[in-house]
């Protein structure tokens, strides 16, 4: 555990006092918190075309209100969420919200959806990227499982040593991915106004188009507002930002929203005036860029951070996972291994669990998660809806100064997130139904994990009850020969004040046993030697039996039994497989199974 | 390990005095420990004539004189092992031989070569035999390394399960093979004899051939005698043998030699009249098969048998390979654990291990593991030839009435496998130069592993060294809170008679530090508290630390110094996930660092 190589890895221990150093400034929050929200620039604008390509090229026109309409969402989730961190400035976001205002399962629902969902955007996010790459260089398409892997891997360590180091790394790409689409925007938008694109590229706005429905059109809009995953993040880790918190976190996620509703307008203006259809071999953003500036170096870096972001996005999981598991765990609904800070202070076991989950999705599915994409997204949009509804729920109960704004912002957030959430059930429930099973399991999970904490602590409390008295001790020692291992162990036991040692031999055959008898008489004549013999060649089945019998009558008389083990360490850890392992078998075998305490005498050897 | 499982599996356990019933009669042993041989039929001719091919397919009439060389260094073999079963009778061939008459090196160098041979057989074995299969039905080819996998599991288990069981079940095939090989020979020399096949197919023996020459022919000669890898077996396992055991093992051994001997110069005279040439599609058998009586069911059968008969000669290496490491054990040469028997009685552990290594080969070489047959063929033959010069030299000092004949047997044996295992040096170097490397290494093992043994037996061997006197006894109890885990193992403590208890508390804060302090002089105001700082959060390193000091002054005064551990049991398995380990981390960084003596108090949740 503290060999050179962890070290060199993660690093060396911080103090637990140097934990306000690890806090994140405005800047560095922006870059680690929003790239899962940023990203779906990449994706979002495309979805929404590829379903209204189902009706006709005509109806790509609509995409332009449709984006209003997921801008429009995301500014009430915005707002909305600006709420929450100056309500609840210790962050936990969905989770605590829904939890006290609407009850503990309401907060299960979404503590669940949410620690899932983490999982499930590092899996995606980081498959997409690799996808992205691996289109660029075709010859690496084979090893797609194991570049996504080694990213995960990659995104594990870093988080692993501390969250600000990760943020100096991961700012620069998030920061160039922006400036890149907002050049790239600006280059599109002054081709349009200076009329070098041709008018007959786009169908006009308002232009009939045959087949339309409102279904089509909500399913658009549900495809689209996928892109608004990651929103949740910031008000989940509150805590990382530096004083004051919810000030500074508010700040960053007003500047993430504006900033994805620019980028998000962008692209789907500059798809829909370029006339770019989606296709399996060319993604929007790609062909927007191949068009207004063609396949030279910018294309390349368009394409670069593109896919770089998509790899980050996968850190927004890294950040949001592990503090919503601290909130779980401190509320005991899952194990508490989840509150130890690691030696650089962040959560490690809930960053190892989430690089862990992620892998094994990856390998699952071999590194093509797309289609895990709505079943990400509804489950967000289910702790949205729960979280905005518990807001509500507080400014009607508590009732503050100027409560009826504050009451509206998170009703039509409510609203907005409830009916997006049912748009994907209705529109995409082929791909969102295993939410019905796995979030039932889960949620039943946590009430059982809190119900064993529960009894757990009843019992460990101290209570009136005497412990019963002792009246005497009895030890057993069982022994495999006679050797100095053994007469080590006779001389400690003899030193406690024990009314009776018993020695315990296992025989493979008769004569032997009897050998032993007489060689053991002449070595040690005031300890009483019990020899089993053991037909089945088993030496834990006899030992066990004789305890049974010897507990039973110590039960009956008030005394209490030890089992006193003699144990050899070799100097070397390969020797350990040159010697039959028996004593740590029988350790074990007696301290799941029986009440009676056991003892290692240990003999190292020197040499 | 006592789950029904098991049970299932291997079979319940057997009692030691059963071991008689377990033995092998002839027609048993015949089967299980000559399939090996008898499976090189299948493949032992055609090396021959791929040798001779490289020169013209004329030279195939001096398969016929080759065979013949074949046969005689057969019948030098099978009375060369037939006078070591004798001498032997406790099995252990080679590896005893050698040792016992030319010392342990020779004897080391014998034992390691045939430990990794069997493991070689066991792979390559298995890998051909599903070769046969996967040709037969070309789907299953994507599948060889699973299906390999999966006989070699089968093989494992039906030994575990013991041996005459196995006998059983694989008898049948065996004697099947030899059935349709002699019907096979029969219908052919029949057709030959009949004058139903025409001359022009095969040159005339004697014919004059450009470019023979003798090093081609001792080459042929060479890859000839890959066949007669298994003869061995039977000499390493009279002890499997029903009494009397020597006896019954040379009669088989004879049979065996018999059998072998007629089928090859069956299958080599009847390649040579029907003029078959070797090609990568179809195998010798498989040829002559069609020639002798077209595609007809018979021919499937001989396909099958000839598949079935491969994978069985990997049982003989199930039946030799944990006898010789029990022999091998026995003189400390390799880790004890191979002298236990299993619930079946069977070396379960050498079963295990040999499973294993083919295992690992099949998947380090992707199931095409033929080019291993001249390593495996090499290594079959430096045993033979050390055990027949250990032979030789056995007569020649003991000088027994009728030695000159004896040693006369043994001469000629030694020489022809000398011969043929320099000409695998020769002529097949790139394949077996392996040896130089793998060889030393094992032996070396071999020598750390006896040394280690020999230096753990002083060191634990009784000397008249009085132990030094205990003064008395302090404990130490690491205490994680005020609990009734705590409060039960402070009980126990206190009835020994120990002459100071110390609680010690990790904190991780000073505030905390505090706090629990002043609860503990409230709670167990005669119990000393020592309270430690955490800065790194961890709970391990300060306590080793204050073992360290404790331990310093316990050495300088003569006191004995003992960690006892409160430790509560959850009542479930999956209950332990939910509790942090660090009882169990602790107990094994101290048995593992330091002399003292642990001790667990369990404390066991009742629900």
């Amino acid at each position: 555990m503290k060999s050179s190589l962890k070290r060199y890895i993660i690093g060396k221990p911080l103090r637990s006092d140097a934990l306000g150093e690890q806090k994140l400034s405005k800047t560095k929050a922006l870059a680690i918190l929003s790239s899962d929200a940023l990203s779906s620039v990449a994706y979002g604008p495309e979805q929404i075309l590829i379903v209204l390509m189902t009706v006709s090229t005509v109806a790509f026109w609509y995409s332009l209100p449709i984006a209003a309409g997921v801008v429009v969402l995301l500014t009430a989730l915005i707002f909305s969420y600006r709420q929450v961190i100056y309500a609840y400035p210790h962050g936990g976001g969905a989770y605590v919200v829904s939890r006290e205002n609407l009850g503990v399962n309401a907060g299960l629902v979404a503590g669940g959806s949410l620690l899932v969902d983490y999982i499930l955007t590092v899996a995606v996010s980081v498959s997409a990227g690799t996808d992205a790459i691996t289109s660029a260089f075709p010859s690496l398409h084979p090893y797609n499982v194991v570049i996504a892997v080694f990213f995960v891997i990659c995104l594990t360590i870093l988080n692993l040593r501390g969250v600000t180091e990760s943020a100096s790394i991961l700012a620069y790409p998030v920061y160039l991915f922006v400036i890149v689409m907002l050049m790239l925007i600006g280059v599109g938008i002054y081709n349009v106004v200076t009329g070098q694109v041709p008018a007959e590229l786009h169908p006009k706005v308002g232009t009939p188009v045959a087949g339309i429905s409102l279904f089509i059109l909500l399913k658009a809009f549900a495809s689209g507002s996928s892109a608004l995953t990651g929103v949740e993040a910031i008000s989940n880790a509150i805590p990382n930002f530096r004083d004051p918190a919810p000030k500074n976190a508010s700040k960053t996620l007003l500047a993430m929203g504006g900033i994805l509703a620019v980028l998000f307008i962008g692209i789907v203006s500059l798809a829909y005036f370029y006339g770019v259809a989606p296709n399996a071999k060319e993604t929007v953003v790609s062909q927007i860029a191949e068009a207004s500036v063609g396949r030279n170096i910018f294309y390349y870096i368009v394409q670069g951070t593109t896919a770089m972001i998509l790899v980050l996005a996968a850190n927004t999981g890294y950040s949001a996972f592990p503090l919503l598991a601290v909130n779980l765990s401190k509320d005991g609904f899952i194990p508490r291994i989840f509150q130890i800070r690691g030696d650089r202070l962040g959560y490690s076991n809930g960053i190892m669990m989430l690089g862990l989950g992620a892998i094994v999705l990856i390998f699952l599915f071999g590194g093509t998660t797309e289609h895990l994409i709505p079943l990400y997204a509804v489950g967000v949009f289910i702790p949205f809806t729960l979280a905005q509804v518990g807001m509500m729920r507080k400014w009607w109960r508590e009732k503050p100064k100027g409560w009826l704004a504050k009451f509206m912002v998170n009703t039509v957030g409510a609203i907005i997130s409830f009916i997006v959430a049912m748009m994907f059930f209705v529109t995409k429930l082929p791909q969102v139904w295993p939410v019905f099973i796995f979030l039932p399991i889960i949620i039943w999970t946590f009430h059982r994990i809190k119900q064993h904490y529960k009894t757990v602590g009843e019992q460990l409390r101290l209570d009136n009850v005497e412990l019963p008295n002792v009246e005497g001790n009895i030890f057993i020692v069982p022994v495999a020969g006679i050797t100095k291992v053994v007469e080590n162990t006779l001389h400690y036991a003899q030193t406690l004040n024990v009314d009776k040692i018993i020695a315990f031999y296992v025989a493979f055959d008769q004569a032997e046993a009897k050998a032993f008898e007489e060689k053991w008489k002449a070595w040690q004549p005031d300890i009483r030697l019990v020899t089993y013999y053991s037909p089945y060649r088993s030496i834990t089945q006899p030992l066990m039996k004789f305890i049974d019998k010897v507990e039973h009558q110590c039960t009956k008389s008030g005394y209490q039994l030890t089992v006193i083990i003699p144990q050899f360490l070799p100097k070397k850890g390969w020797h350990h497989m040159l010697h039959n392992q028996s004593s740590l078998l029988i350790r074990a075998s007696l301290l799941f199974h029986k009440n009676i305490v056991i003892m290692t005498v240990p003999f190292h050897l020197l040499k």
